[in-house]
């Protein structure tokens, strides 16, 4: 019955190529992002560490929210942010996340949906439409550097029963948000996403998301790194206290004696992918003013995954990842305004 | 009592300077934008003249919203961007405009308090609920034009009972949006504003807001400029409409005999200024990169009307709404990223 339908299909999926419908399928937290700028000392009387991203609750989002200048508001999310910079650069992506039905909702749904990305969460159990979709209030300081509180509202309860297990498993890379690790339900739900993707020959990807989460959950990242995973994603803060050294070159050791492809971003100092054959750097893209580093990380995943689920090798795919990244820190926000796929073959990495 | 009351305050007025508590008092309507950017064969298939503003109903706003990329919402309304202008120069403003107890005019009210703007709108009336606050969908073409949409929701029904007759008397400019005249209930509350605002020897200012207005309230607007007129904003195409002339410089004669102060803006060539002493060109502020038109007249009207409340005169007024305007165009969104105070010092109009 299935072949037959599959004969009959006359829609957008009859030149489908053979494979994994997805390129990439990423689960996070779906968020609308809350953009303002602030001072220094405006964080320090918030009590927020800047750089960093905290969890609060409703209330303590108010109070923030009630400090903050005038906002902007962009769907937001970090593993949405990537999935979303993957269809830029004309990748087939799938995101997989938990929003309620509200206006927050229905923007985040139609955003990722309006750049290509396949969405359909399981629709809002009853009673928790009080919690609200989640929401992220960024604050921007003159340093382009970003500070997050996020209130996870219904994105708290994300779990095994939202995954899209028919999305998992069409998929090349799983790739997974370490910020869910804070989430027990989500936690567990992460499990049953790495078997899914691995009983389909998909491949793991992990993010490490931020120091706080390293911090937490170091012993569980560790036994996942050195079991579950494929690929890893982290900044120098986050792998130097992954494997509790001080330095980035050991580090860059350590994590190359775990087997798994990792990909190391350093800022302005460009990223180190490690592998079978050793550590080598790639140098970050050029980039004019910097703007606003919200999404920096995300976009260069999206650039990376982009590129090695497409043909490029591990350090063109680096490069990849640096030119989205420069894109996305140049301006306000996390999502791409550029054509992504221009800049691409304007870098010389596509034809 | 009020005097007694008045020696005793040791707020923050206990400074405030004597004569009108604001510059501006301006009404309008209060509108969230919803940014995305667009093609013109896209404007086309939705039947959309670029580089003007529809009224639509609440189906037809879906309608387009579904068809729209990635989205960014942020406070708009013209009006409203303009007294958000002059309080980021510095000024005292307030804005008169209906919003619904809802996400979206939550995060109008708080943008434009969050900027300084006073803004103490009625409580919304039961069963309007259903209509919601007013969003514009703006979308922003290669070329950086904006193309609108506009669903007025609760903003429809902006009439007399939403004046704020103290803010009103407490200005030295009222400044009103061509706009409202689409509103037959906002119609009758823009003459009782101009009654109260001469009744409190504060001028009458008016923006012709767009094409479509002009022709559709010529004679109205013919009316208000010989009768109860100080100061006219239109761009060349208003004003050639409103007279009925096909010539800029016949539009100019037009406007030098009605005795109004009249700032005529025209877009890259400047703006001329016409007052009782003849018509004086004033060139445009340079600017980079144009990246989207959006607010361009309202942020010019925000520096000439916080120019001439504060000392300057009718031809530097201009050359700081230039200095606005500049800014606004040069990134996505119709509110000021940027201090406009430290640009207008940067151009030596303040010190």
């Amino acid at each position: 019955m299935q072949n037959e339908h599959a004969a009959e299909t006359t829609g957008p999926n009859r030149d489908e190529p053979p494979g994994p419908r997805f390129d990439v399928v990423a689960v996070g937290n779906a968020l609308v992002d809350v953009l303002a700028r602030a001072t220094d000392s405006e964080l320090d009387q918030l009590g927020l560490a800047k750089g960093t991203m905290a969890l609060v609750d409703r209330d303590r989002a108010e109070a923030i929210y009630a400090t903050m200048g005038e906002t902007t508001e962009a769907s937001g999310g970090s593993a949405a942010n990537t999935v979303a910079g993957i269809a830029s650069l004309g990748g087939r992506a799938a995101f997989v996340g938990r929003v309620a039905d509200d206006p927050l909702g229905m923007a985040f749904t139609h955003d990722i949906r309006a750049v290509g990305v396949a969405f359909d969460p399981a629709p809002a159990l009853p009673g928790t439409g009080e919690s609200g979709t989640g929401h992220c209030l960024v604050l921007v300081t003159e340093d382009a550097e970003r500070t997050m509180a996020t209130h996870l509202g219904v994105s708290a309860e994300l779990g095994p029963a939202d995954l899209q297990r028919d999305h998992l498993s069409s998929a090349q890379v799983v790739y997974l948000e370490g910020y869910l690790w804070e989430q027990p339900v989500a936690k567990s739900g992460m499990r049953e996403a790495m078997e899914i993707a691995h009983a389909a020959d998909a491949s793991v990807a992990l993010t490490l998301s931020d120091p706080f989460c390293v911090r937490a959950h170091r012993e569980e990242f560790l036994e996942i790194v050195h079991g579950e995973l494929e690929l890893l994603f982290a900044n120098e803060d986050e792998i130097k206290l992954l494997f509790g050294v001080d330095g980035f070159d050991a580090a860059v050791e350590e994590v190359g004696e775990t087997g798994v492809l990792a990909v190391l971003t350093r800022g302005a100092q460009g990223s180190v992918v490690v592998d079978a054959s050793g550590p080598i750097a790639v140098p970050a893209a050029p980039v004019g003013r910097v703007v606003d580093t919200t999404g920096a990380g995300d976009l260069f995943a999206a650039g990376f995954l982009y590129g090695i689920t497409n043909g490029l090798d591990p350090t063109s795919s680096a490069r990849l990842g640096g030119v989205c990244a420069a894109e996305i820190i140049s301006h306000v926000g996390a999502r791409p305004e550029s054509d992504l796929r221009a800049l691409a073959v304007a870098a010389g990495l596509f034809d």
